[in-house]
């Protein structure tokens, strides 16, 4: 079937890319109460699109938290199955001014397709659900391989749901391998896979000093400083070159092996380039004796994303408030444990926080990072498929974010994950004008039924 | 006339209050620019209330910014002029869920009457104008001395309008003294005068990364953070020990003498219990080697408000933001001139600010610290008026707050202040909870009838 994938997204773009419009104009946000029925919405409409699709036994599954959705199609016996995983919950939308044109109103600019979760991940995974219709509605009508889906809607906020759910429902979850279409490719037109993902631990650091909010007249100079204690704490977990200060923080890190170091200088990446094109800073920063890329993939981070607390608005108040609150995250990388690195950032803030205040620190949510094996037959599969497409040889890189299910699935189930993505460097995830380049929508749905065919080929 | 004013007050009592209260139901925050129709409604509010006591020439004054009202009673010819200042407008109210009763809906519990204003300081100045209604329409029908009524709406915003209007009005502001009540009580039933105030340096620290949001995990560990940034600027100006680090900071700073130190000794003052009843925190915090009083009254200070920049809401966010903002302020002591200092600071933090980010610092509002001689003539009178009504000696103390009008009327007009407050400890100002104790409104205004009168007693 060399040109039916071609044809089938030839003949199909219109309709397609009108269905994930539609998609994206639900505001599907996991981390804010009031998307509660926004998220439930999207769950819905997504398993409607799989059985128009042709998938059997797709249903909504109600958890703690948000909807999952589950679907499959088994009728490919003595074949391999692919376990597709994505997710359709979103970002918050902050800060709204930003954007160019409204977050969930989706607008195409110049070959983008411009809306928040357009390509995290709305965009990337509905590429599954096309490929299979592509088999099942406009083909030959099965399907080279069995799949399963898996599609979660709280990967932006913790995914607690799917990590209670994978690991009850093992037999009902059986497979070959997971296919997930949630990362990027290095460069436009360059085909790439990606083998290794940072973990992430989130984390609260609340800080109280006074009972109540004080004039900084009247007690500046006795009354403790909440703000001040946070600015205290996060400077003493990370130095000015960026390494963390927390003690054992580094103990278990492994370090890239050289050819995998190697290959990544080969790869098209200037520096200068990417601090001017994509970062826009004065400078990049960062842990000395590393590189850029080897910062953003293989080395730990600790940023701090807000700090809650006393006046921000227009003018001035003279406050000291009662409470502060810091947001902070790290990214971590093999062989870094998630709690272990909870217990020493807990017992380092306890240790380093100033006199006067009362400090507690909470975790939102963590996951270890993954690294997958290049040689595995699967990995072959998809390095097949997009030869078949790009015409060119895939790269093999890492990326800098966490998609903890990754871990889940090799811990919990014991797969092997095929991380095959189609997004830009400069899609401006988690940001204002988020996009997909709408051409990049296509080549996933062409990739993936490359990938099924391919995989159904391997036989048994 | 020994008993005239105690029975104007007694005689007036619930009226008095239900026309503070009105007064503090205009929610007249001057920082808030969705405030700005309320503002002047409280000035179009004051300058009626100023014709109905009697007051003559009242007006709004039409300012860049709020405005200013003015009123004056000039017949008592060959007696000294009191310049009576106040200010009708009011502080922010967030967090607005800590109020007990809504800030703008002044209620009265156990003595005490609770809004925003109460005490700071619509409740105080108001009392002047209770005062001139005591002896224009309930008594006598003429004034001890002559007085002029100069108000403004812009005191927790700056002071622009009022600083550009004095220097400017110098004849038409011709007075002997300045009469200002918008300070505090040491204690409960201790009159108490004030003779020093810290000036005040409010500024923003504007730091910029790149050159948009950036999603952490993709870019954490190569793109600068302003969250950082602004704790590592903070934490560059300030020691945890509470010593201000900006090079020069306290070169011009003049130590209190030791008879004012030792007379700060026998106010009843305990740290311990400070800590515990107004404070509520873990310790006291800042510069070894002086009290508590002598830090709050006569060190400067270096305190962070609020910073602005990434995700604060509920959830996790993993945002690298392209901006921070911090919002901090310098109050000063004698003889620290606050251009001097901003431009100290501004300095420090060029030499301070880490790589990849750029950094602006500006200044929003300055006042010097002002200290007041306690053997003029009229701070005679205010000891005499106080000794009246609660027949005991006033104490003489400073306050770590800034009224940086006083700083110009002194500057401006060369004349002296008296500084006679009727706020307690614990009024949480620019706080929830604000409050004034009732009996002090009504004291506030039997104390400024008496002092007209010692005033007038003073002759030419």
């Amino acid at each position: 079937m060399p040109d039916h994938a071609a044809a089938f997204v030839h003949d199909h773009r219109d309709r397609m890319l009108d269905e994930l419009k539609e998609f994206l104009r639900i505001p599907s946000i996991s981390t804010l109460p009031e998307n509660r029925a926004d998220v439930r919405r999207a769950a819905s409409w997504l398993v409607k699109k799989m059985r128009a699709a042709g998938l059997e036994h797709a249903e909504v599954i109600a958890t703690e938290g948000h909807p999952l959705v589950y679907a499959d199609f088994l009728h490919a016996t003595g074949r391999p199955t692919v376990l597709c995983y994505g997710h359709y919950d979103v970002q918050p939308v902050d800060p709204i001014d930003r954007w160019t044109s409204p977050p969930f109103e989706p607008t195409v600019r110049r070959g983008n397709l411009y809306a928040r979760g357009a390509c995290d991940d709305k965009g990337q995974m509905y590429t599954h659900v096309k490929a299979v219709e592509g088999f099942l509605r406009h083909g030959p009508g099965r399907l080279p391989c069995n799949v399963k889906f898996l599609i979660e809607g709280e990967e932006e906020s913790g995914g607690h749901a799917i990590a209670a759910f994978v690991p009850k429902n093992r037999k009902r979850l059986r497979a070959d391998c997971v296919l997930v279409s949630d990362t990027g490719m290095f460069a436009p037109g360059l085909p790439t896979l990606d083998v290794g993902l940072r973990g992430i631990l989130y984390t609260e650091i609340r800080v109280r000093g006074a009972a109540g909010d004080l004039h900084s007249g009247m007690y500046g100079g006795a009354a403790p400083n909440p703000l001040q204690a946070v600015a205290e704490i996060i400077t003493a977990c990370k130095d000015r070159g960026g390494k963390v200060l927390i003690p054992g923080f580094y103990g278990k890190v492994r370090r890239p092996s050289k050819t995998e170091i190697s290959s990544w200088k080969r790869l098209p990446f200037s520096e200068k380039k990417f601090l001017k094109e994509e970062v826009g800073a004065a400078a990049l920063t960062g842990e000395k004796g590393f590189s850029a890329l080897e910062r953003m993939w293989a080395r730990p981070t600790f940023e701090v994303h807000g700090i809650r607390g006393g006046f921000t608005g227009e003018g001035a108040k003279t406050v000291i408030p009662a409470e502060a609150v810091a947001k902070v995250s790290m990214r971590l990388v093999p062989d870094q444990d998630p709690a272990a690195i909870m217990r020493l950032f807990a017992g380092h803030v306890a240790k380093v926080a100033p006199r006067g205040v009362k400090v507690t620190v909470r975790q939102a949510h963590g996951a270890p990072a993954t690294l997958i094996d290049p040689d595995n037959r699967f990995i072959g599969a998809a390095v097949a498929a997009l030869r078949d497409i790009f015409g060119k040889e895939p790269v093999f890189v890492r990326s800098g974010g966490s998609i903890p299910v990754v871990g889940l699935f090799t811990s919990a189930l014991n797969l092997p994950c095929v991380l095959m993505g189609w997004g830009l460097p400069d899609d401006n995830l988690h940001a204002p004008d988020e996009k997909l380049a709408v051409e990049n929508y296509f080549k996933g749905i062409e990739g993936t039924m490359r990938f099924f065919d391919r995989v159904g080929a391997l036989g048994g």
